[in-house]
């Protein structure tokens, strides 16, 4: 006990990183079954490890799919508890020829260290341990209670989660629910998350004739089933990218003035914005006029189809005229909007605008609720504060316009309000080939952790 | 000599049937470059053939691509001559399940030969040479002069063909071009095409921005390829049916007052053509409304989506805005539509309505010219009377709505009128599993070719 953390951190940097890259060589895709030995080999590192920083009660509980590791330390006599959210499954690796280097060797060049689960989420996950670690071997004690939820399903829905937090709601009593699984809003500029938006999703699979036709033969009379879809998705936006669905968004909570300013202050250059996704300028890009981007991609619902295909798809023509076709659809909610009904809402307009001679069917998928927690919170101020004292510029406050349905069901079972304290950048590459995490944030990052661990006994006070 | 055409035929049958089994048993799959032996195997089987039944000159011609069939008969002094074409390739089988039985495994069920080709165009090229045997064998000579041409490519839309007859004009020059690769007009009414529609086919490429992206991240402000596609498409054709492509009609060359007092006669039953497509009724059929489905599926041009791929198309959801979508697409032409200018029109149409953000590319592929000929052409108007000799019902005269390009090419090249008397149904799956040829049009279509050649010398000297 002779240092402080920060300098505990950068003496054992190197040591961290290599124990990084152990983590990261296991190929714990959750979503594939020939990988579940590797998932479940991840785990027991995870468990070991904790086990050697010396976190408490550690193990693996069942879900009913890939295990939770859990660990606690719960010395922190009259602090508060904090449950810790992250999760050891990665994406998928596909297309592998993508890659410059291969998804499960580790390999650091540019101050980026290269891995599949790199950003999403091991690497953030991972730097809990080591801020643990560094309080604990320069302090003997953590300041915070604190219990482990780390699980093996997140990149396939967390399906199992829900039901075992309900199983388990009793362990994971706390007074605050900490998670490193966003992005900061870009480099240099840290930011904490307080809201996220929800999903609704369907698929649609729409049929006309009871068998595919030629289309020399009945081509002029025959209902073709690609014509019927493109009628009915064109019918479900404006020109502008408005959703034409009814009652779209009526329950939608508008944005407070104080967030609308707040966004403004972000000044986000829309035209390097639009450039950076490839497109001639800010007049390229679509969605509701008369609310701004950052407006749009984190506070408005949108309406996506994600997936359409029928018909002939190889290579040259045939002239057929197809019976059926699919499309994949999912919203992405905001505060106030229920799933449920808005899929109410999608098969209503589906049902009025299915063209003639066609017939749908609506298959319900995954849905999520939308998050959004009051930011002058103290956890979730003191978070802007511990960033501004690693990283020396103020963070901002930001909503995420992704989902994870996981903070909603925490909110909703345990009552505990999250602090989404994220460290990677969107142009990382998760869920793409060649993820890889900056180690300048994996650095600030932990410095970020300490100080705001050694910090909220008292803010809690506060509150 | 001692007997008719028709006692021969009779006599023959099994024997007749058993040869035709033997060149359906020869997968001669011209698209597939596996195949390519056994189309040439085919090709010299239908040669051997030739020489046994007594044609002369039999060869195989190079085509650059699988060979032409040649065969002649040239001693009917004074009468016309005429080129029969025919063609041995087939199409693929897939998918191979769905066949009762192994599609080159030819089995008699029900007075129906199962094979593939067997409608398609096997059989009927195959009867053909039986006509010609029955004539020779019964008469010792052939009412007319004949010159075959039968080819290896048509599935493939016979690629080498027009460059073929170009180099070969003198050897295929002749008064009259036979052709047995149509449909009736329904069982038991044998029906004279005189019309075929013509082809333009493109392929849509849609690209908006550089890479697929997180619908949670750029959901709302970001061009979806599929939005834009799908805007697109919806705006060729209106509710009804209608191409709402400028100037897609302005060269339509309308129907007579004869042809639509003709197609009334034939007193389609709309709500049973409709419920045989597996709808509801005449109200499920789609097309420009103020024609008969009859003249719409022969007379009227189209423009059908053949197919659309774009983002996910897996299991279960992934919230993705996809980068880039696809379309093909084949639009049907009727005699004085130009393809070329028509591909024109929809790339005009395609730049006109391509949607913010959005960048499409147009790749131009098979064309091919609508044809039709006069019906009241001697030749053609004995072809009905040839039918209803032998079906002992009034044939009629139709347009199809396919296209068999290289009758425009024997037209342009040779001016060739062309008689297209076909003895297959649009029911027996060609291009489909479980292809087959209903053996009451083998026996009732040979009587009617023997009788046709035998009448046509005088026929023709009246013209």
């Amino acid at each position: 006990m002779t240092t402080d953390y920060a300098s505990y951190l950068e003496a054992h940097r190197a040591e961290h990183l290599e124990q990084l890259k152990a983590l990261l060589r296991y190929p714990s895709i959750s979503t594939d079954p020939a990988h579940r030995t590797d998932v479940l080999q991840c785990a027991e590192f995870l468990a070991a490890h904790l086990r050697e920083i010396g976190l408490e009660h550690v193990e693996l509980l069942p879900t009913g799919g890939h295990p939770v590791v859990y660990a606690d330390w719960l010395h922190a006599a009259g602090a508060p508890t904090v449950i810790v959210y992250g999760h050891y499954d990665v994406q998928p690796v596909d297309p592998l020829h993508f890659w410059t280097t291969p998804p499960f060797e580790p390999d650091i060049r540019d101050g980026r260290l290269y891995a599949r689960g790199a950003s999403d989420d091991k690497g953030p996950t991972f730097m809990h341990l080591k801020a643990f670690e560094a309080l604990l071997q320069t302090e003997g004690a953590l300041p915070v209670n604190v219990k482990l939820c780390i699980e093996g399903e997140e990149e396939i829905g967390s399906a199992h989660l829900p039901a075992f937090l309900e199983r388990n709601q009793d362990r994971f009593r706390g007074d605050l629910l900490v998670i490193s699984d966003t992005t900061m809003y870009g480099p240099g500029q840290p930011s904490v998350c307080y809201g996220l938006r929800g999903l609704a999703a369907l698929q649609v699979d729409l049929r006309t004739v009871n068998r595919d036709l030629h289309s020399g033969i009945y081509g002029g009379a025959a209902p073709n089933a690609i014509h019927a879809l493109t009628e009915l998705l064109a019918s479900m936006h404006d020109k502008a990218g408005r959703v034409l669905v009814e009652g779209f968004y009526d329950d939608v909570q508008p944005l407070t003035d104080e967030e609308r300013r707040a966004y403004q202050q972000l000044d986000l250059k829309e035209t390097d914005y639009a450039k950076a996704l490839g497109l001639n300028g800010a007049d390229d890009l679509v969605g509701e006029p008369e609310f701004s981007v950052l407006e749009r991609v984190w506070a408005r619902p949108t309406l996506e189809i994600n997936g359409i295909y029928g018909g002939f798809e190889g290579e040259g023509t045939k002239t057929v005229i197809p019976a059926e076709a699919h499309a994949k659809i999912t919203c992405r909610l905001v505060p106030n909007q229920d799933p449920q009904k808005i899929l109410d809402l999608l098969e209503k307009h589906i049902a009025a605008h299915t063209p003639t001679g066609a017939h749908v069917t609506v298959q319900r998928m995954d849905t999520g609720n939308p998050y959004v927690t009051a930011f002058d919170h103290p956890a979730i101020q003191l978070a802007a504060e511990a960033y501004t004292h690693a990283y020396g510029v103020r963070a901002v406050f930001t909503r995420m316009g992704g989902s994870i349905p996981i903070v909603e069901t925490f909110d909703r079972l345990l009552g505990l309000p999250a602090v989404l304290i994220g460290f990677g950048l969107d142009t990382e590459n998760f869920h793409a080939p060649n993820e890889h995490f900056h180690l300048d944030n994996f650095d600030k990052g932990l410095r970020t952790l300490c100080y705001y661990w050694k910090a909220l006994p008292k803010a809690m006070e506060a509150s």
